[in-house]
């Protein structure tokens, strides 16, 4: 290194994120037969589409210096005390829980729980999320989350149009929710065709519609006694469907008891940061008739293979990834992390203590309301929980003076009418502050003299809450804090995730989420923010975003970036609403074809029905490629319908198709929009960029590609870049007016930015990296197709591109095992447990076959104890063949092992050694299994959703 | 609740400290026979000493509202850039090692490794750190860290006195090291009558002297070739010991190389934060030939029952515990966390990491040397590797000014002097502050092109290190993030700490460490600030060590604190030098007898006879009590050379002893002092007061009572309290004069309050508790004496006070079951792991027992499964007492079993399910040790320190 070189970078991050060092990297590529990763580019990647100059990015900054600006950023937010609601509320993460969960990466750094058998402590954890949200609504069923309250609501209208029998096509919107709830309803009202109501409860009565969506406590305040409303619902058939605040629900009477169909909301306020609009976990719960039209991830418990119970996820079949455009919906995303935050918190308080918390917000509220009452201001809503609508007439100008100077916002609501809600961090000082605010510093208001007066207040005595709630154990023993750190250990011990070993799966670019990167997202300038708190507020976040906008940019070759849609189904669905709004705007509203390859994620075409399109699937070939012949045949049949097609690139296949720039040029010829799936955004970054290949828009999932951690099934971040002719069609919000898009356009989530809140990790990516994104992307390749060679002997790669070349990704095939051993990719994906592994994806998008993706965070030596593992395998499956074992008694299908299978009586043809340290680093470092494996189908056939029957489970 | 309670108090600290609820609490009095708390303490404190009135401490405050009051003192803190130097420098803890380490209670909740079977994570790491030390210093043996560089300097001289064959009292210390730790060898020498000469290194050719240290840099940065002192000094048969810093070392010839016999220094600038003095490791290397006296902890590889290699401390029987007054040094504690993370910080770069870190510090220096040369300052080092003392005559003022316009803090040299160090995170723009500070802003200078033209500078030319370090393995795998983060993961998984069990270990107090009393130790404004920074740079942790300390007086009764003990032992030792001042300000100089009980812990003589103290033995009764006629007798007999009474309260023996009161004002009456060792405090606070009773003196385990970590063995903090004749004659500071204590003293610890960098979580503890802090004290006694009841029938209960109820841990005796079943005590712990638990103390104050202590946090749940383990055992014990079992092959003498024992053919006469899941809990959660039972007798016989060996034993 020359001396300049060593002043002017401390520390490349670069070294730290890539897995493989340069001697590895040389190992590897010799193993290829080359002398450089640019030959294996050259090789793997088509000639036409290669990006040739370096990316248009400021240079890498070392670690600490990235913290350093992105703290200068966070000064320049300002966190006030934001007492405007509408959904998003200050709370307090139990630092027990903040230490222990979110900084933790035992938890974030896990991948969605498809294989239970290595995922027991947060399936526990979302099944307690699960039990929460149905002991708080009074319902029987609930989901592990949505993305949030406002999308939960649209699921909510669609759960209605399946089940409902009233055949109405119109749904009703009390106009009295959240505002971006009632934006986000009629954005996908729209999509789905649906008419959307809007107005006063009363225009309820006389309308015929097959459900309505209330609010509880509504966004102003006012409890309403929801039973009249629902008891005109069911009259018409009809479902009722209620947002409700989460933390009221403790002392109202619940939604469920009054006869709701599905209750929702979001679960923020229990210990989830603000985050400036997320990420945060909506709740969602139903009548368990419905179960099978429940959107979103469920939790259940089965059995495993000895027969003791274990936890798994429920009806698989309803999701996209199978049903495709037949979906529920396209949600693949659920907001795990968060969802276990707010259950935890729950563990954590109990039933008492939540008691407590929400009764105190309410006293809190109660006396505020009293004093400004006596000192003359009206107040609009009758009844209340923390909510306060107040009329202040011709005050509201300096009441909102006061307010700024002592730094607390409120809610703004048209001239004279002003809004507060508290929360749990709000106290007496508060109260005073406001009481200040509003009636003046000698306001001659005493907080204690009005505490002895004043009776109770606010929730009207029909609404009381009666039922008891969380009375499962296990909200009711971990409230001391040493308990609840050796629950959280204990669950997280039972896990899998990145920090043990590598995920491989393919399309899911399991990567390094770097602890300089998830640093900033507890500062509180990042996390306490309200997401509709005044910009200048907000300055911090807002040069995040525009910087990160214009890098994305750089790098996918787009004009904008929408950085709404909080997952990549969102995305997906956000751009394909920008593409049929662009053809309306041009006169070609009958554009709805969407053609889509067969070989596609099942949530490209549920994304495209939920947009109102119509899928057509398009062939591949025998290579794996899209056939183009049936292409150039659905395009023509489509003719003045063809709205777009969906692609991604690389592949699914794991491939750099030849003739992608071909096909985007050839739909554009024919009127049609290109929407490019940006999964595989990995295998691009750097080397080629999705616009200049032809796409007009395209989602980056940021939990993939850019760093933010998958964990356990959320958060995602799924934002969408798309070419100038699109940016006037994206999502704007109805709360927080966004530059660029049309104002009229509705928005997609609930927050203008989606999940701000965990921006700041792919930002620190971006800037630790610079131009050398380039060099991961390379890495990742290289790693894939090391990979691919190791394995070939043994399972056949299923696709590959030039000169036998994969991309970042490669498939290997299991169905020739199958045939001559009876073996088949489960019990493979099983007994990579025992090795220590999370299984590759499995049977997608070929069934029968595994697809791998190590991405470029894994070293050598770990790709090595991988590929150990895999050839121990094949061995192990040889042996099966040669009939050394039985075909129904062997280490692959009794995978996983466990201590209960060791604790037993010993019968097995093969040794416990070999069960369960079947490799060296096995037997230095072994991870056990909490359960044998999972009875899917059995869970399924006895659906069971909540705690009450793991109690003997626990210790 | 009334609802004003509900209106002031959101959530009470107090019941997440807590373990036992209510209900439980009435429970485990019931099953005492007691109907409360209060009759419990009645029974077992004498009425005597109990303190009638609450303690005056501010009322409790919420763990969010602590947290914002802490967060208002932080702000006072002002980081600015320290580059005062002086063994302290700016670090950077990489981000993967602050919160997978330092930030996560796997670590740092852990305890000591005296069970070496499930701590093989943390005693690899502090191989790590050994390996680590010796290969930078080029010696042969490096222990597991120390205090701080002044105590390991003070060591050395004692190590050199005990090893020396030159018979001389004499020690001389070059006058340019830095001056703390001067004053801390000046203390040290006292205590041992010692004569220290310090002067100009060519002061030491005319001196006969055992043992001389040297710094390297010294503390004005000039590089000395150490080879003419270090020959002068063996000429003598003196030892050479080097104080030398650890970055240097990367780049110079190892003082081991030029012949040193003893290196030691701080590892701080190894990615520990500066948290305004500490903790932070010392590290302490010498030749293999003086391992029997070497102080402190010393990790080795030894061999466990299988014959596979396993880490343990090795060769104790030097240490204290054992040795008592004739132990090499009154240590206990080390910084076990910190050498773990500077251990790290080394595993994480990398020989080539770290070799740029310090080619890039030595650079910047070079440039910036050259430059203001060039500018016409003169430079008083020659050669330098980071720091430059400069010659700035009348200029002084003025650069003075601008350095603080700059936020720049400069190291003051008298008049006309100034010096500086840079360090790791020093950088280009630092340089061009710095000249534009010591230029003027026209200075003309430009760094790329001085870098251009200025050939290696600074370090001289023979003393370039030339040997190779960090060749092992370990040092050269894990440098992307995703392999260290593994191996972070790995290591703790191999380890049992407080996050997973009870700890119940006697005298040790291992209580909850909250997550939120942890959280502000990580804040930049406590965490970067040098302990010399100028004092209106660390209001706000004036703030907060003037309130601790007010309160710590609170609860002790004493009438002030000195902070700078930095470990309990420190503390003694500290108390012991006030009481001896004082005698001899009395004219009492010859006062010098210290009687000890017999139970004392063996660092009570050991830290006398360092304070020039003769120990005298007095016994104990029967009952475990001090034996009253005997201490009159020695009492007498010592006449007026009565220095002090050092006892611990409650005794050792865990029994609140009726006569203190008369036993303290006994040695007042004949001119003694009482030194009362605060070991067991937690069972006084709030019921009584050392002071009160009678104590002049005590330290306070912050470690232990008041909720800083343990560590897996430091840091610790032991602040000592002083009735006010005592006061003048506490340690005071050569760099940082401390108001009270006399300005001539000395100081006993490198830094003027110690490590204060911990002092946030006692001050987060004791402001959450308030005046509660006397139901933790009371549930600590009420969970012993239910423990004692509970295992009463099973396990004899040694020593009982009033009532036949102990106080906050108790003793049961093993010694008759070992006669009937010949299973000892070790087998018993070693048998407990296998439950899941760590053992309690073994064979201390008693051998052949076992000494509990569950403290306050433990919940009835965890103390029942604990009384479920043990009794268990007892069974086990009963089967071989009943010759079910053969005496030496059944699972107490093979505990604890491991993966391998299963995993090899089993034998033995009991079953695999009966060796590894003894009980329902472990079936569900098993706590797997990595390895057999280890021999320690193996490992001192074949001494090992290092890495090399375990290569195989890493996966």
């Amino acid at each position: 290194m020359s001396r300049s070189a060593l002043l002017q970078q401390p520390e490349a991050f670069l070294q730290r994120h890539i897995g493989p060092d340069e001697t590895e990297q040389q190992v590897m590529l010799a193993a290829l037969g080359l002398d450089s990763r640019e030959a294996l580019i050259e090789q793997a990647l088509p000639p036409e589409i290669r990006l040739e100059a370096p990316l248009e990015l400021p240079p890498a900054l070392d670690e600490q210096a990235a913290l350093r600006h992105l703290r200068g950023y966070a000064e320049q937010n300002q966190v006030w005390t934001s007492l405007i609601g509408m959904g998003y509320h200050g709370s307090v993460t139990p630092p027990v829980i903040l230490r222990n969960v979110l900084e933790n990466p035992g938890w974030y750094t896990a991948y969605t729980p498809y294989q239970p058998e290595l995922a027991q402590g947060r399936l526990e954890a979302l099944l307690n999320f699960q039990q929460m949200a149905c002991d708080l609504t009074g319902l029987e069923l609930a989901n592990a989350s949505l993305l949030d309250e406002a999308t939960a609501a649209a699921e909510a209208m669609s759960l209605a149009r399946r089940v409902a029998k009233n055949p109405s096509r119109c749904f009703f919107v009390d106009e009295n929710c959240h505002p971006q709830t009632i934006s986000v309803l009629r954005t996908r009202a729209e999509g789905f065709g649906f008419e959307l109501v809007c107005g006063p409860l009363e225009q309820l009565e006389g309308l015929d519609v097959f459900g309505a969506l209330l609010q509880y406590p509504d966004t102003h305040g006012e409890i309403h006694d929801l039973r009249p409303s629902i008891e005109a619902l069911h009259a018409r058939q009809a479902l009722a469907c209620v947002a409700a605040d989460l933390l009221a629900l403790v002392l109202l009477t619940p939604p469920g008891e009054q006869g709701a169909d599905v209750v929702l909301g979001s679960s923020q306020r229990f210990g989830v940061p603000l985050g400036y609009g997320g990420p945060h976990a909506a709740y969602f719960a139903c009548r368990e008739a419905y179960k099978r039209s429940l959107p979103g991830r469920l939790i259940g418990v089965s059995r495993d293979a000895r027969g003791n119970p274990a936890l798994r996820m429920a009806l698989q079949t309803r999701e996209q990834h199978i049903r495709r455009e037949k979906a529920n919906s396209n949600i693949c995303t659920a907001q795990v992390l968060l969802a276990n935050i707010a259950g935890f918190y729950a563990v954590y308080h109990g039933p008492q203590g939540l008691q407590r918390i929400a009764r105190r917000v309410q006293r809190l509220t109660a006396l505020l309301a009293h004093a400004l009452e006596q000192g003359g201001i009206r107040r609009l809503n009758r009844h209340f929980f923390d909510t306060l609508t107040l009329e202040v007439g011709g005050a509201q100008a300096a009441i909102l003076d006061s307010a700024h100077a002592a730094r607390i916002n409120l809610r703004i609501l048209g001239r004279g009418r002003l809004g507060l809600s508290l929360d749990e961090t709000s106290d007496e000082q508060t109260v005073e502050q406001l009481l200040a605010i509003f009636l003046g510093a000698d306001h001659g208001q005493d907080i204690a003299a009005l505490d002895a007066a004043c009776e109770d207040l606010g929730i009207p005595e029909a609404l009381r809450r009666s039922s008891p709630f969380l009375e499962h154990p296990v909200f009711n023993r971990h409230h001391s804090e040493t308990r609840m750190l050796r629950y959280l250990k204990r669950l997280a011990s039972k896990d899998l995730a990145l920090d043990q070993a590598m995920i491989p799966l393919g399309s899911c670019t399991m990567k390094l989420n770097a602890s300089g990167e998830m640093l900033p997202i507890t500062w509180p300038e990042f996390a306490h923010l309200h997401p509709f708190a005044p910009s200048e507020q907000a300055r911090g976040y807002h040069l995040l975003i525009d910087e990160l906008q214009r890098w994305l940019c750089a790098i996918s070759g787009f004009d904008s970036i929408s950085m709404q849609p909080n997952s990549g189904a969102q995305g997906e669905y956000a751009g394909l609403l920008a593409i049929r709004a662009y053809h309306a705007s041009r006169g070609d509203g009958q554009r709805d074809i969407c053609l889509i390859p067969a070989s596609a994620h099942g949530t490209n075409p549920a994304s495209a029905q939920m947009a109102g399109l119509r899928v057509v699937v398009v062939d591949c070939d025998r290579a794996g490629n899209i056939d183009r012949a049936d292409l150039a045949h659905k395009a023509e049949q489509a003719g003045e319908r063809l709205a777009c097609l969906m692609v991604t690139y690389p592949s699914t296949h794991g491939v750099y198709e030849a003739g992608i720039r071909e096909i985007c040029a050839q739909i554009h010829a024919l009127g049609g929009q290109v929407y490019m799936d940006g999964a595989n955004l990995n295998a691009l970054v750097g080397l080629a960029r999705p616009a200049d290949i032809g796409a007009d828009v395209s989602h980056m999932n940021l939990h993939k590609t850019f760093c933010i951690p998958h964990g356990g099934g959320g958060p995602g971040m799924g934002p969408i870049g798309v070419k100038a002719h699109l940016a006037p069609f994206v999502a704007n919000h109805p709360v927080v007016e966004l530059q660029g898009p049309d104002p009229r356009n509705g928005a997609v989530s609930a927050a203008p930015w989606g999940s701000a809140g965990i921006l700041p990790i792919s930002w620190m990516y971006i800037a630790m990296m610079g131009p050398q994104l380039r060099t991961a992307t390379e890495v990742a390749v290289l790693n894939a197709n090391y990979l691919a060679r190791c394995l070939g002997a043994a399972y056949p790669i299923l696709y590959s591109g030039n000169a036998g070349r994969v991309a970042h990704e490669c498939i290997i095939d299991l169905r020739p095992l199958k045939a001559s051993s009876g073996i088949d990719e489960e019990d493979v994906a099983k007994r990579l447990i025992d090795y220590g592994f999370h299984a590759p994806t499995m049977s997608f998008p070929v069934p029968g076959t595994l697809m791998i993706e190590p991405t470029e965070s894994e070293s050598l030596e770990e790709l090595e104890r991988f590929i150990e593992a895999m050839l121990g395998i094949r061995e192990e499956i040889a042996r099966v063949e040669r009939g050394e074992w039985p075909a129904d008694d062997n280490p692959l299908v009794h995978a996983p092992h466990t201590l209960a299978d060791i604790s037993a009586p010993w019968t097995r043809p093969y040794s416990i050694t070999e069960a369960i340290t079947p490799s060296a680093f096995t037997r230095a470092h072994k991870y056990w299994p909490a359960v044998n494996r999972v009875d899917n189908a059995h869970g399924d056939r006895h659906l069971f959703c909540g705690c009450a029957a793991l109690e003997d489970y626990r210790g």
